[in-house]
C-alpha cells in the first residue's frame, strides 16, 4: 500500500487554518463562494465541536490580502494566531511551527487559501518531518481545476491523505452514541439536505404524539 | 417590444413562495442545495425588508412532501399561510387568490418548487388574469437543466419577466440612498463575495482612523 | 403574451409517440440512457393513467431504425399504431392525420426520436392546422445539445408549448384529491427522490402506529 | 406565432457557405474541431445531394484567414465562389447577391465562421429583404458558447430559423421512398451511429439468407 | 506494482451493502438518481446471479436516514441484516465483521452511500485487516464532485480496487459460455443500450425465421 | 420580425461603460477573469478605435465596490465620467441621460457589471424611451448562469440586440478595405488565436521575400 | 518511481484491438461518436504506417454485440483475427496469447471497448505476465466518465502507461526525419487543426513561388 | 511516500519552454486560449523575475507549426535557442541537452504544447537520467482533457511534480520580504484579481492620507 490507513484520532488530530482571508478568498473560483464559506465554517465548527487544538494563520493581514474571515476569529478567539510577516509556507515561520509541536498532536488536518500553496507547501513540509497530514480539500480553494488537480496530484504523491470535511467529522466522531443531538447539529446547520430529512423526521414524529 | 419594461415598485409588488418544503427540496438538482437555500433565504429577507407582502403556500404538508422550511415561518409569523388541500396550481385555490387579491398588488414576485409546476402553473393563471409576473429564477428549483429550460421558456413566452433575488431587490431599492446600511446589510448576508469586500473594506478603512 | 397560457385538459389532449425505436435510440445522447428511458415510459404511463387517446408511429420499423420499444407496444395494446411506409414527418402520413383527428382532441401531447426531425417536423404541421401543441422536451431526445437547442427554439417561435412530462402530469391531474394514490404512484414509479420520500414517511407513520 | 412554420423545399432552396476557411477554422472553440468539420462537410454533402444551388465566399483567403476548406472546392467545382474583398457582410458584396438572386431562391440555408459575423450579417441582411433564412448551427462555429448564443438569439428574434444538418436533409427530403439508398448513404457517412445500426442490420440480414 | 491484479472470483467473493438508505439516498448529487439507483439494483442483481453472501447494514433506520431501500430487502430476505446502534464505520462493528468472516471470502465487494465515509471507512479497516477491496464506484453516492475525488483517492492509494458493477459482473462470470442467458438478461435489465441492442437483433433474427 | 435588423452604425452609436469597479469584479463569476477582462478592454479598444462617444459611470468608487478598473480611466481621459451618488439604475442619474443625449447618438452599446442589474435596468430604460439598444454579452458579467440566462432572457425580450465585442467591431467597420491594419491590430491585440495566424502568416511572407 | 519511464519502440510494440464492434459502439458515451471513431481509425492508420504487428479480436461478432468495424477488417486483410467463443477477457483465449506471443514483442498497446473490461482485463493479465502495457485511453470508450476513471485508476495502479494515439504515435516516430511525409499525412488525415495549417502553409508557400 | 517534497530552489532550478509556438497553439484546446497565453507569459515572466537559466527550443519552426511566441523571443533574447531539425523529444537534441547540463541545475521546470509529447518525453527522459522535474501543468496545453489526464498520469507515475505557475512562484521566492513589490508585480500582472485587489486596496489607502 502506497498510503496505508491512518484513522483520524480526536486525542492526537489538530487543525491548522491558513489564510482565509477576505481578499484571497476572491482568488478562490474552483468552488462556487456559497458552498466554499459553508465548507469552511464547517470545519471551523467541527473543530470547535470535537475541541480540536486549532491554529490560524494569515499573510499580510493588513495588505490587500484582507482580514481573516471574521467569523473564524469569532469561533476561535483563544487559538494561536499567526500573522506571518512574509513567509509563504506557513511553516517556514517558527512561530506557526512551534505552536502545532505545543499541541502534542502528530495528526494535522489542513485546509486553506490557495490550495496549491497555502496548503500544499505546509502539508509538504509536514510530511517531510513525519506527521500524518490530511488535507480538507473542500474547505481549501484555488484558481480552477486544473490549479486544484495539479495540487492534489502532488500532495497524494507525497503521501497526504485527502479528505472533505464531512468525513473527517464522521472519523473523528466513531460512533453516533457517543453525541447523537451534538452531531446531528453540525451536520444540520451545514448540509441543507440533512437539515430537511430531520425537519421532515421530526414533523412527523409530532404529529405521531399528537 | 414582445415584453416591455415593466419596473418593480415597492408600493405595487407582493411575493408568492410556492411550496419550499422540506421534502420537495430533495427533488431540486438544478441548483446546489447550499446556494439554493441561500437564495431562497435572500428573496424572505428581502420581502421583509422591502415590507412587501408575502403569501406562503404548501402542498400536503403533513406527507411526504414535508413541512414548510422552518425558516419562512420564522421571518413571516403573520403572513397569510395557504396549506393547499390539493390543488396542484395554487391559483386553483380560492383562499390564496383571495389572499392575492387582499394585497391589492398588481405585480406578483414568485418563486417555489418545482419551478415547471409549482410556479409555471400559478404564473401563467396570473398573467392571464392581467398580473405583472416577476419569476425569481434562482430561487425556484426543479429536477434537471431540461424540465428548467423548458419552463423558463414557457413562462417567458407568455409575457413573464425572468429575474433573480439580487436584481429584484435592486430594481425594488431605486437608490441606494434610500437606506445604504439595510441593502448592504442585505447583500452582505447572502453574497460571500459581497461581504469580503466590505470586510477588506471597512478593515483599510479603521486602519485609516488609527 | 407570445404564446399565451393553453391549459392542458385531460378531456381534450392526446398523445403522440414517433419513432421511439430500439435502433434509434443509440442516436440519442443528449440525454442520459437510463433517464430518457425512463421518461418515455413515464410519459407512457401518465398517457395510460389519464386515459388519453395515444398513437403510435414508427418509421422503417424493420431495417435498421430497429423495433418500437417493446414496453410501448405493452402499455398500449390497443392503440392506432402506425407504421410509416417512408414519410419522415409523421403528418405526411395520412392514415396518422386520420387518427390524430378521430381523437377529437384540439391539444396535442408530442415526443419522440429526434427532437428536430421526428417531433418537430409533425409538431410544426399540427401547429400551423391549428392545433395546441404541447413538446415533452424530456421524452424527446436527439444528438447533442446544438441540435436540441436549435430545435427547441424553432418549435417554441412557432407557439409549442414547451413542457415535461412531470409538468404535464400535474397540469393534467388538477388536484391531488382526484387520486391521490394513483398520482403519488405515477411519480413514485418513475422519479427515485419523490419514492424515496414515500418509504421514508410510510416508515416513521407504521412506526407510529405501533 | 412569431416565426411561423416555413417548410424547406429543394426547389426553392439555395446554401450559402460562408468563410469556412483554414484559419478562421482555429477560432472556432464551441464545437470540437472532429464534429465540427464532419457537419461543415454533412452539409456541403447534402446540398450536392438535392442538388441545390451553392454559393461559396471566402474573406481575404491569400491573408491570414487561409484558404477555403479545400474539399468544399472539390465537391462545388462549377458552383459561383466569391472572394469578398474586403466587404465583411457577404451580403455588402454585389457578386454575392447577384448570385444569390440568380438562383431564383428564396430559402436560404446559411452557414460559416464565425457565427455572429459570417452567419448573422448576412442570415440578418436576407431576412430584412424578404428571403425566408435557414441558419445552420451546427455547421456554423464561433468562439465560445456566449457568443454563439447571443449571436442565436439575435438571428431568432429577428425571424430566422435554426435548423442543423441532420434536419435540413430530413426537411428537403420528405419521404424515405424517393431514395432510401441515397439518403442512407449521406446519413452514414456522417453520423457513426447510423453507420454502427446499418452495419449491424446488414449482418445480420446477410446470416439470414446464408 | 503499487496495486497489482487481483482477479474477482465468484468462490471467493463477498457484497458488502452500506447505508442504501431513502434518506442518505436524498444527499447522494455526484450521480443522477434515475441512473443511482439502477447501479444500485444492478449490483444487487449480480450479486443475487452470482450468489455471492451479501451483507447489508444501515444506520439508523428509524431515524432521519430512513429505512433501507426496499428493493434490497426483497432480492437479500435472508441475508445478514446488520443495523448498526451508532458505529459509523461499518467495520467498528462486531456483528458486521462477524458475518464476513462467516462467508469465508477474501474479496470484499462493498458500495454505499456516501463514498468517503460509509464506503471509505470501512473499506480501508478491510484492507488493513489483509482483505482484498473492490469498491463499486458507481453504486457508491455522495455530496459532489469533490468529495467523490478525494474518497477515490485515498481508497485507491491504499490499495482499494476501483470497479463499477459492469466491470465486477464481467469480471466474475469469466466466460459468456457459463450462461449467455444469465448474463445477458442481467445487463439488459440495467443497461437500456445493450437491451436496445438485444430488441433489434432478435427482431431481424426473428424476421428471418419468417 | 420580433426584433428586426438594426445595424451598428459608427456615426450615430454610443457606448456606455456601467460600474467595471475592481470590486465588483469579484462578484463576476459566468466569465473566467482573464477572458472577462480581455473582453472590456476589447470593448474599451474598439469604441477608442472608431472614435465612439463613450460615458463611464461607476457606484460608489470609495467604498467597497472599488475604483473603475484603471486602464479604462487611461482610455478614455476626456470622456464623461458620472460617478453615481446613489441610483442603482444608471439611467436614473440625470447626469447619465444628459451625457447619453449629448452624444446625439440613437444607438446605444451597453456593457457592465453585474449584468442583471448595471447593463439591463439602463438598456431596458433606453429602450423604453426609443433607443436602439445592444448588450455587449461578453463584456458584461454575473454571478452565474442562472442570473445571465434570466437578464438575457428580459432584454432580448425587451427587444435588446444581443451581440459581443467582436460582432460588434465587425458591424462597424463594414469593410476591411476602409483600414486593415486598424482592424487587424485590434484582433491581434485581443484574440490570441488570430495574433497566431498573423504571425505564422507573416513569419512564411518573410521567408518568401528572402 | 512507481512506473519508471518505457520507451515506446517500433521494433518491439504490438497493437491488440478488442472488440470494437458496431453494437458495442453504443455503450460508449463518455466520448463522442465523431472523435471516437476517428480516434481509433487513428490508431489502426499508426499502427499500419508503423508496420506494427496487430491482432484484433471480437465478441459474439454474430450477435447484439454486431461486426468489427468494417474499416478495421479493411486495414487489416492478414492480420490475426480472433472471433472469441465466450471468454469476456481476451486473454483467457488461448489463441489471443498465441498471436501476442508471436508477434515476439514485448511492448502491448491496447484500445478497445468497453474500456473496464475488454481492455482493463487483458492489460492487467499481461502486466501480471511481465509485458509493458500502454493503454490508448482515447480510442477506448465506455458508458461514463465514472467508469472510465475507475478503469483507468485500476490500470495505472497496475502499472499500465495511459497514453492517446497522438502520443503513441510520437513515440513510435523518434524523429520527423525518419519521415516528414507519412507522420504528416498521418496527423493531416486525423487532426483538422492540423490539417488546417498544413492547407494555410502550404497556400502560402505556392503564392511564394508564383 | 511514492514522491516525497523536493522543494523547488532558485539557485538550482532552470526552465524548460517547449514548442510554444504559433501553429501548435492552435492544437491548444484543453484551456481557453486568452487564459493559457496569459499562463505561458507569466511562467516566462517569473523566469526572467528569478533570474533562472532558461532554454527555449522549437521543432521546424519554418513549416506549419509555426514561428515561436515572439513575446518569449523578446523576454528571452539571449537564453539558448535550439530549433531541432527533427526530434519530437527534446531530450533525444544533444544540443538541448548540453544547454540543460550547461545550466548546472537539478531542477528543472518544464512546459510545452503539446503536453502528451513536447512535455512529457523531455519531462520522462529527465527524470530517467536523475532530474527533478516539475510540470507546469497549466502553462501546458493540449488537445482535449482526455489527453490532458493520460499525459498527466503517465508523468506523475513517473515521479515529475505536478505544479503550475503561481505554485512555482511561491515555492521559489519562499519569503514576501524577499521583494514584495516584485512579487506583487509578477502577481498583478498575470491575476486581474489580483491586480483588483491592490486597486481596490490602493485607493483607500490613498484616500486615507488625504
Amino acid at each position: 500500500m502506497t498510503t496505508p490507513y491512518v484513522r483520524l484520532d480526536k486525542e492526537n488530530a489538530a487543525v491548522l487554518l491558513v489564510d482565509h482571508q477576505a481578499g484571497l478568498l476572491s482568488l478562490v473560483r474552483d468552488i462556487d463562494p456559497d458552498k466554499f464559506k459553508n465548507n469552511v465554517l464547517a470545519l471551523a465548527d467541527l473543530s470547535k465541536y470535537f475541541d480540536l487544538p486549532t491554529i490560524l494563520t494569515t499573510s499580510f493581514e493588513d495588505g490587500p490580502n484582507g482580514p481573516l474571515l471574521p467569523e473564524l476569529k469569532e469561533i476561535f478567539p483563544e487559538s494561536p494566531f499567526i500573522p506571518r510577516p512574509g513567509q509563504i509556507n506557513a511553516w517556514d515561520n517558527e512561530d506557526f511551527v512551534k505552536a502545532v509541536k505545543a499541541t502534542g498532536r502528530k495528526q494535522l488536518i489542513i485546509a486553506g487559501v490557495v490550495t496549491e500553496v497555502c496548503v500544499a507547501f505546509p502539508a509538504l513540509s509536514a510530511i517531510a518531518e513525519g506527521y500524518e497530514v490530511f488535507v480538507v480539500t473542500d474547505a481549501s480553494g484555488t484558481f480552477n481545476e486544473v490549479t486544484r488537480h495539479s495540487a492534489w496530484e502532488r500532495m497524494s504523491a507525497a503521501g497526504a491523505h485527502l479528505m472533505t470535511w464531512f468525513g473527517v467529522a464522521a472519523e473523528l466522531h466513531r460512533d453516533w452514541r457517543n453525541d447523537v443531538e451534538g452531531l446531528g447539529t453540525l451536520f444540520s446547520n451545514h448540509i441543507p439536505d440533512y437539515r430537511n430529512l430531520i425537519n421532515s423526521y421530526t414533523t412527523v414524529q409530532a404529529a405521531k404524539t399528537d
